[in-house]
């Protein structure tokens, strides 16, 4: 029998943006925000790159780092509120194998003229190939181009 | 603006069945079983029951409890790995309410001719409607009928 395992993690980034939570909401949404704070970064080819955001809709993005093997997310929206919260899993699969799955919510809180995002990730991570500090650090990076996304375009 | 919130509660129940892995794995496999252990419960009438067990595979269950409001289990599996694992997605909603978005996994350990189960719920409950704890009370009933049904069928 091939050993399998799966480490269960929970983690949360927060950040007050200077925007208002529509505009927030509006970068997930908008397909070309979201590619642009999302999807494109430095060393990462993106081969695809949908954003379908409704209850029941499924993104998908392919994209290669440095070369590498391809990887892809899987992401299927199971709750939506406009300008307040979205729920979504997504798996993340490198070459043929799935390495995690995870439930995640970006709840958009309005504090006067600025909006606090708190994104929580319910974590399954598979066979040991990630570590759940590592993926923290990437959505934590996430969410500082988002800042640049919305300091930088209307 | 509505009032909206999410509860995030890890929660975990073990079992330890008389069964081989296989056996119990099969338990979620088979629809005649599942049905049975999963759907068939006093007070409850089913109106739908898919089994559907592969990665991708999508499952729904409608039911009434004692003539109230429809309720409906949506359930995706994201990763299967036989006799040892599974991992899923599943919705419940009453009536046209979702409550919550759960990522689940079932973990089957074999120890010596017994199987140990851990069942771990990465849960997102909705405004307010269901407690975690409750949830829990749910999920513990399920494996203790899990163990009924090998125990009494083949």
């Amino acid at each position: 029998m091939s050993k399998h395992s799966i480490v269960h993690s929970t983690f949360t980034v927060e950040r007050t943006y200077p925007a208002t939570a529509a505009r927030v909401f509006n970068a997930f949404t908008d397909p070309v925000k979201k590619r642009r704070w999302f999807g494109e970064s430095e060393g990462f080819v993106i081969e695809t790159f949908t954003v379908d955001v409704r209850e029941g809709g499924h993104e998908v993005s392919t994209f290669r780092f440095q070369g590498g093997p391809l990887m892809r997310n899987d992401t299927v929206y199971q709750d939506i509120v406009e300008n307040q919260r979205l729920v979504f899993v997504y798996s993340m699969v490198v070459g043929d194998k799935r390495i995690s799955s995870s439930l995640a919510s970006v709840e958009l809180f309005p504090e006067g003229k600025s909006t606090r995002l708190v994104y929580t990730e319910q974590g399954q991570f598979f066979d040991g190939i990630e570590e759940p500090k590592q993926r923290q650090l990437g959505c934590d990076e996430l969410m500082g181009r988002l800042a640049d996304e919305l300091a930088h375009h209307s």
